[in-house]
C-alpha cells in the first residue's frame, strides 16, 4: 500500500494538493538524518531566538527585541495531535494539517493578548509515512511559522506502532499589563466573537458526507472530482483544513486602544468556551441567538444536512475565532472594527450563562463541545 | 480486562508497586475534569512562574529569580514518549514511567548546563487506562517535579486510538556565559563521563528475559516473586526504569570552577553522542576501553547473557549520565569529584572516534546506538 499517493486521493480532489510518486523510507536516513533532512535551511527571525535545532536544548534571549521590556513575560502553551482523533488522513492533507498543528498553538497565544515567538514540534511516525509525506507536513507547519514570523527551534522524531502524532509546544512573549487572562470578565462588559461560528465545525461534516459519497462511487479507486459536491462550499473546507490565528484582530484591539477583561480562543465551541469565562471570573452572562455571526455558506449546508445551525454555532469546535470581553465603554472604539461582532453581555453570576432566543425565550447555555473521552468518540 | 490491575502483575513483583483493585473511567470526568482532577493541589516553587494551569498558556517571569541576570537564557527541549516504541507497560509501573518522562527531560536542560524550571505534559489516553492508572504516572511526574524543583506548568490531554502517548516540553534557565553546547571541544581535551554505561541497557535485558519466563511459567496469572531472578540485580533495574538526571555533577562542577568545553547527556549511547560531539566540534577523540566505567552487576549479568559488556556501554541507551570535554587544565581541579572519569582526550579531526582497546588496538567508533526508524524495532 503506498499511503504518499492514496492517502492523497479523496484530498487532491479537493485542493488540487500535490501527488507524488516517489517513496522514500524513513530507515533509509535514520533519526538525525531525518531530522536534518525536514530542518535544513530553516532560518529564524525572532531577535529571541540564540540557537535553534542542532543541540540538547535551543536557547532563547528574551531580553532582545520585543521582549527586551522590564516587565516582559514569556508565555507558554502546548497541542497534542493524534491520527484517528483529531485528524483522518482521507481528507486532510499532510501540508494543512501541519499548518493546523502550528497555527492552532499560535492561537492559543494571541489567545493570551501575545505574540508567538517558537515551536518545538515531535512527531511519532508509523512505518505507512515516508520521507515525502514529512516533508508535505513539515512544508505546512514551515509556512505557517513564516507567515507568523515565528521560529522553529526545536523537536524529537520517533517512530511509532500505530498512526501519526504530533505534539508542538508554542513559547510567546507579552508584556506583563497586556495579558489577557480568562477570569477578568465583570458584570455589565459587552461579549465579542470575531469571524463566523459553527463553520470549521460545518467543513467536517461536508467532508465526511463526501468521503462517504467517494467510497460508495468507487470503493477502491480514485473518484472523479464532478461526482463530489463541493462547489460554493470552498470557504467551509478552508476553515476546517486551513485556520488562521486571529493576529490581525489582536492587532486592531491594540491599535484601537482596546484592552479585553478577558479572552479565549474558541477550540472546543463557543458555549464551552463561555462557560470557562463565567466560571472563571465569577459571573454570568447573556448572549443573543440572532447576533451570533453565522456564515451564509455553513447556514445552507446545515439547511440540505438537516442540522440546527444554532446549535453547530455553539457546540461546532475548531474554529479559532477569539472570543472576549471588554469594558463597556469601549464600545465606540469596537464599533469600528471588521470582522467582530458583540453578541452579549456579562450578567452577575447568580443569572448563569444564558442565550435569548428570537423570540426572546431563555435558554441555559451547556457545554456541549466535542469531548474526546466520550465513549461514542473513541 | 483490567488494566489496572493486570498490567501492574509483573511490575509489582519487581518493585512492590501500589496494586489498587478500583477503576473510574475517565469518561465519567471528562478532558476539564481530568486535568482539574490530576492537577489539584500542584503548587509552583519557581520564582519565574507566574501563571500554571488554567488559562490559554503558562505565563513566566523570567525577569525573577535565577534568571533574573542580565544575560539570562531560556533553555527548551521536548521528548515524546510512545507505547510499544518507548516503553513496555508489562513491566514499566505508570509511576516510574511518569517520573522517567519528566527526568529525561531535565537531563537535556542540565546537559546545557542550565537549571531546568516549567514544564508542560501531554497526554494521548487510550480506553484501557482508567483514572486510577493516571493517577499513578502523575504521581510519578509530580515526584520529578518536586525532587528537582521543577514546575508543572500546563499540558493537553486527550483519548488516543491506541496506546499511551507522552509528550513532555521543559523550559529551563542559564546564564549566558555559563551554557555549554556540543561545538566547543578542541584538541587536548579530556573526555569525561558521570556514573557508569550500559548498565540501563543491562536492566531492559534483564526485564525482557524475566517477563519471558514470567510468561512461560504463567501465561494467565500472577508470576510468584521468587520464580524470578531478580536479586541482587535491583540496580540495574533502578537505573532503566527510574533514571535519575546529573544535577549534583552540574553542581559540583560549579563549585569546583570547571565549565566544560561541550557537553551533552548519554540518551543513545556513548559511541552515537560522541560522534555527535567530534562532528560538531569538528575534532576527533580517543578513548580508552580500559577506563570505561561499568557496573559489576551490569557485568555479571552480560556474562550471563553472553553479551559483550564493551559493547553495551559504548552503545547501550537510556543512562542519562552526563558526557563531557574539559580544557586539560582543568585535570586537577576534576580528579576529586566524585563519580567522574576521565575516558580519553579530543584529537584532531583527521583521526577520527577511536577506540582504544585493552591490548592497544584501535577501532573507529559507530554510531550503533538504538535506532528507532530501524526495520527490526517497528
Amino acid at each position: 500500500m503506498h499511503i504518499c499517493k492514496k492517502s492523497r486521493t479523496f484530498a487532491a480532489v479537493i485542493l488540487e494538493n500535490s501527488v507524488y510518486m516517489s517513496r522514500t523510507e524513513i530507515s533509509s536516513l535514520g533519526e538525525f538524518g531525518l531530522i536534518r533532512h525536514l530542518t535544513q535551511g530553516i532560518k529564524t527571525v525572532q531577535p529571541s531566538t540564540q540557537i535553534g535545532i542542532g543541540d540538547d536544548c535551543a536557547v532563547m534571549d528574551f531580553n532582545k527585541g520585543d521582549a527586551s521590556q522590564k516587565d516582559a513575560r514569556v508565555l507558554m502553551t502546548t497541542d497534542l495531535l493524534l491520527e484517528g482523533i483529531h485528524f483522518n488522513l482521507e481528507y486532510v492533507p499532510l501540508k494543512h494539517l501541519g499548518y493546523k498543528a502550528a497555527v492552532v498553538n499560535f492561537s492559543d497565544i494571541y489567545a493570551m493578548n501575545g505574540t508567538p515567538t517558537q515551536i518545538t514540534v515531535s512527531l511519532g511516525i508509523s512505518k505507512r509515512f515516508c520521507i515525502e509525506d514529512l516533508e508535505e507536513l513539515y512544508s505546512g507547519i514551515r509556512l505557517a511559522c513564516e507567515r507568523y514570523g515565528v521560529d522553529l527551534v526545536g523537536g524529537d522524531t520517533s517512530a511509532s506502532m500505530t498512526g501519526l502524532t504530533i505534539s508542538i509546544t508554542c513559547l510567546g512573549t507579552a508584556n506583563a499589563e497586556d495579558i489577557v487572562y480568562r477570569n477578568g470578565a465583570k458584570e455589565h462588559d459587552l461579549i465579542c466573537v470575531t469571524g463566523n461560528l459553527g463553520t470549521a465545525y460545518m467543513g467536517l461534516q461536508l467532508l465526511e458526507r463526501e468521503r462517504l459519497v467517494a467510497q460508495t462511487l468507487n470503493p477502491n479507486g480514485e473518484t472523479p472530482a464532478e461526482a463530489l459536491h463541493f462547489e460554493g462550499k470552498e470557504y467551509l473546507l478552508e476553515r476546517q483544513l486551513k485556520p488562521e490565528a486571529r493576529r490581525d484582530i489582536i492587532e486592531k484591539l491594540r491599535e484601537a486602544g482596546i484592552k479585553p477583561t478577558a479572552m479565549m480562543d474558541i477550540s472546543d465551541g463557543l458555549s464551552s468556551e463561555l462557560l470557562h469565562i463565567c466560571q472563571q471570573s465569577n459571573c454570568g452572562c447573556s448572549i443573543y441567538e440572532d447576533k451570533l455571526p453565522i456564515d451564509y455558506q455553513a447556514a445552507v449546508l446545515a439547511e440540505e444536512m438537516n442540522l440546527n445551525i444554532v446549535t453547530c454555532a455553539l457546540n461546532g469546535g475548531e474554529d479559532y475565532e477569539l472570543l472576549f470581553t471588554c469594558d463597556i465603554n469601549d464600545y465606540e472604539k469596537l464599533v469600528p472594527i471588521d470582522d467582530l461582532y458583540i453578541i452579549g453581555h456579562i450578567t452577575k453570576p447568580e443569572y448563569g450563562a444564558v442565550l435569548v432566543g428570537r423570540n426572546g425565550e431563555e435558554m441555559m447555555l451547556k457545554a456541549q463541545g466535542w469531548n474526546a473521552f466520550e465513549a461514542d468518540n473513541r
